[in-house]
């Protein structure tokens, strides 16, 4: 597998379809369904909607803790608790310390007053992060007291997509949670009701600078006595799929993570978005998403997203055939991206100086 | 470049969006523009419309000699000439007779009644075939005289894609006129009016099927005086990259052509259309197509083809990384496709055996 292939084919996306400067197209009116199917489900390309009156006005009823205290004063909901906040995602394995193992959380039922409680109080306590979501159309289950306040599906995609959302889920976190990078097979409709979400994206052409590698499923039990989590292997064991790029690297152990992950770091600048209360993200199926949140002044940031099934054409195909792809060797698209393109200039210097420091 | 990763991706695109057996949908009402997109554009994915008023409306006028002749009897048109029908095509080249050249046709104007005549007389006389095509917007200039007997657009078509056809050709060929494999880089609604159309179509995702490779560029001179053509080289030299496949070699080439090109002739059978007088095919923008045809009762196949932009986005960008990937291996790819799959069963018999016979 020749690494220029690859480049090339990053560049080229950018080129003909989705831009080079990192940002996506901002729309500060709803897309008609036409538009949006032809100019960016067909295309498989993000947007973002600028504070459209529907969510605006769930932003100010959610805003209040009274308010969904009182509404989901008799529900009981899904809360994922994590040791740091990052559920799903790499962490050292539990019993071989030198690799790493997949962590799914800990996941409790309670009622919601409950919930709320532990989100808001992982702020002042640093035994667990608590987020209440669970990706199983749980907004129209377990939340489903709210169902009033917020458009039942986006409009203008169900009538492009030709059907209602397959599951709309609810999130309430706080600044602590994370997302690692992953992709999902839906077309992802994500409105923001209250504090902020920023994602870093990845179009699937980049696939092989997610560095996909299997790793061995665990989950994370925690125990109320002790206030501590075991983080257990699944038995029987089975692998994971999964993106082993963190984009945020700990400063001690970025050159580190540079150097094993150099198409990553040193290919393209993932597209960065934030998005805001009362904003909407058409978040393409099969793109690489990460995601990071800025709480309101409560504390929290809750966020609904409606999942549409995603056609499988002739995109899908062209991916899966990309990623069967052997990658790169590692030596050899570290050097490409650091000296192989002459024409490069000043970029090039910039890539090498990332990788040469001291 | 391993040739299973190539057979997954034809295979796959089958599988999740084409459908296996070498058949196109075909819709007997004209799509709403969002069925259209979602479907079929969005998708690259083609269909036949059945026979819909418009077209038929027009057939009835243009199978009259008489209303053609008289409707532009002050027209030019312009008339391609060539020994046998094969225009824009491979040819024997002319002073290196075990290579081949891209031969295009001998183009001239005249009047339109001496074009129908020369067409027309191409059945009793084997000096030449004419054909009467032009694929600049012939249909809106040369032939401007017949535009109110047809839709100057296709309705539902012009609305998804977001605006008019970039070009309208028309296209008064017989029995003798083929047109070799290619692609445009147009969305293409393809309507006969009087006759029939065969195509042959295969995805872009087969690009390695159809072996394009670089030809010299030549053209054929025609001279009425001696009736012979002289088919010439261009100088200044220039290549044209064209596909190598003739899909029906002569009885006695036909052994060494699958030999030369087995990734065609082995690989999944490529989708088969016949279009009536009144239909209207959706060629998606990439395909490549293979045409034939079958004259109606005068002798003549009369088409209007609607040439749309096509988006250049994700499935662009992946086709050209596809095409740059270094085609399979000659020998590895007959081996793969003859013996490679253990378990195609007869499938691999059938395979073996059109290779193998003596």
């Amino acid at each position: 597998m020749n690494p220029e292939h690859l480049q090339t084919l990053w560049e080229e996306v950018r080129d003909v379809s989705l831009g080079s400067n990192s940002a996506i197209d901002r729309l500060h009116t709803p897309p008609t369904p036409l538009h949006f199917l032809r100019h960016y489900l067909s295309q498989n390309k993000p947007f973002i909607l600028s504070s459209t009156a529907t969510t605006t006005a769930t932003t100010s009823l959610w805003s209040s803790t009274p308010y969904l205290l009182h509404t989901l004063s008799a529900s009981t909901v899904s809360l994922h608790l994590t040791p740091t906040g990052r559920a799903d995602s790499l962490t050292p394995h539990p019993t071989l310390p030198t690799s790493l193992c997949f962590a799914s959380p800990h996941v409790t039922r309670l009622p919601f007053s409950e919930a709320i409680d532990l989100i808001t109080t992982t702020q002042t306590n640093d035994t667990f992060v608590a987020y209440a979501q669970q990706q199983n159309d749980c907004f129209r289950g377990e939340y489903s007291p709210l169902s009033g306040d917020i458009d039942e599906d986006v409009p203008w995609a169900t009538e492009a997509i030709g059907g209602p959302p397959e599951a709309v889920n609810l999130w309430i976190g706080n600044h602590l949670s994370e997302t690692s990078f992953h992709k999902d097979h839906y077309e992802n409709l994500y409105a923001v009701v209250t504090g902020e979400k920023h994602f870093l994206l990845l179009p699937p052409t980049d696939v092989h600078r997610m560095y996909v590698r299997d790793y061995p499923a665990a989950h994370y039990n925690y125990s109320k006595e002790t206030g501590e989590f075991k983080l257990e292997i699944e038995n029987p064991p089975r692998n994971v799929p999964w993106c082993s790029v963190n984009p945020y690297p700990l400063p001690e152990n970025k050159e580190e993570e540079m150097s094993k992950f150099p198409l990553y770091f040193n290919g393209p600048k993932p597209f960065e978005v934030t998005v805001k209360a009362g904003e909407i993200l058409y978040l393409p199926s099969m793109w690489f998403h990460y995601v990071r949140q800025t709480p309101d002044s409560r504390g929290l940031t809750i966020a609904v997203n409606y999942w549409y099934d995603m056609q499988f054409d002739i995109k899908y195909a062209y991916f899966n055939f990309l990623q069967s792809l052997p990658p790169p060797q590692h030596q050899t698209s570290h050097d490409f991206l650091t000296n192989g393109n002459a024409s490069d200039g000043d970029e090039k210097h910039k890539k090498e100086s990332v990788l040469t420091r001291p």
